[in-house]
């Protein structure tokens, strides 16, 4: 067996200063910067960092959002798998309606799929929210729909759903007409939970695994 | 807003019809050309299938040991949320031990981090299991120190951890020497939670979503 790094604090160190010396990173202040390393970190790939799109204060309303109590709307279980809690600075509520007994009927009222019927029970908690959508793009296209249509409006989408269908189109979307939001998305195909979450947890506490990294 | 496809069939048959047009598939058989679609599918990468290694027997023998009732063993909570419960075919047990109570002490106690800690709560359920690590190097790294150590074998070791340190080199290792056990790992950097969760939904049950895909 080959000898390999076990020390948690020496890993987070060496990986997030590979991140700094491959990805490009000097577009970014601060907030951003540490949002797109965690990204990075998250997916494997430096290269993500050209390829994201956000408002200038994407980073600071969405923490601000979370330093206000707000909860983090998330479109999957992974999303909220994904978010670790310790770093929520007010112990901020993490909403997941997907699997909520209604969803089916109601995404079949709507004809729209179950993950943009879950939006739709977000209504309550929209308002200065930070919404984290790291799946399904129907989730967000359906967000946007119900933002048109006078829903509250959130702080923050993070949009960051993944695939071949509508993902690229509603990430699109979302930067051509924030509607008042602000926003943080990934160009493209590429996407996903785990990238949602680490959005999430940078907004929430920078890079608190090393020194210097704001928590 | 620009108009979006918002029928799930529609939607999965559309995306894996994508995935089949781009990604090069040819060198799979049909169970993992499944695991393959899925993969990209959770990614929006096509390119991965170029860096996928895996033991020749390895989808039939991931199916047939969820077939017959063995756990699905997670290096994380993000990956046992992925799973698609439905799709197992006996009920199957997702286990996930990262947050076990005992596990802070261990990993002090074996100098590693948690996620390799965590791993040795799998030993009365490891003999014939599938393995999903979807995350943590170490936690790969560690699961196959104990089997050099006598630990019993799972059956399949799917391995997809992610990131800077040790997540390459883990799957170079893996798949070098993969101690007996059959294995399917994605070279390199690029892995993560929802990657794995996919590489067990297709085990579990292919492509249940369009016509014609195996259930």
């Amino acid at each position: 067996m080959r000898p390999y790094e076990k020390d948690p604090k020496a890993i987070y160190a060496q990986s997030f200063a590979t991140v700094r010396k491959e990805a490009r990173l000097d577009r970014f202040g601060a907030g951003m910067q540490s949002l797109a390393i965690r990204l990075i970190h998250a997916c494997g790939m430096v290269e993500v960092a050209d390829r994201l799109a956000f408002s200038p204060e994407a980073y600071a309303r969405g923490h601000a959002a979370l330093l206000a109590g707000k909860p983090v709307l998330c479109d999957c279980e992974m999303v909220g798998a994904g978010i670790i809690r310790r770093y929520l600075p007010r112990n901020n509520e993490v909403i997941v309606t997907l699997n909520d007994d209604t969803v089916p009927a109601r995404a079949t009222a709507i004809a729209n799929t179950r993950s943009a019927a879950a939006v739709e029970l977000w209504a309550d908690h929209l308002e200065g929210a930070v919404v984290a959508i790291g799946n399904a793009p129907t989730a967000l296209f359906h967000l946007l729909e119900l933002i048109d249509q006078g829903a509250p409006k959130p702080a923050l989408i993070l949009g960051f759903p993944v695939g071949f269908v509508g993902a690229a189109e509603s990430k699109a979307e979302l930067a051509a007409n924030p509607r008042g939001c602000d926003f943080i998305a990934l160009k493209g195909r590429r996407g996903g939970s785990a990238i949602a979450s680490a959005a999430v947890n940078a907004l929430a506490a920078g890079l608190p695994e090393i020194a210097g990294g704001r928590q």
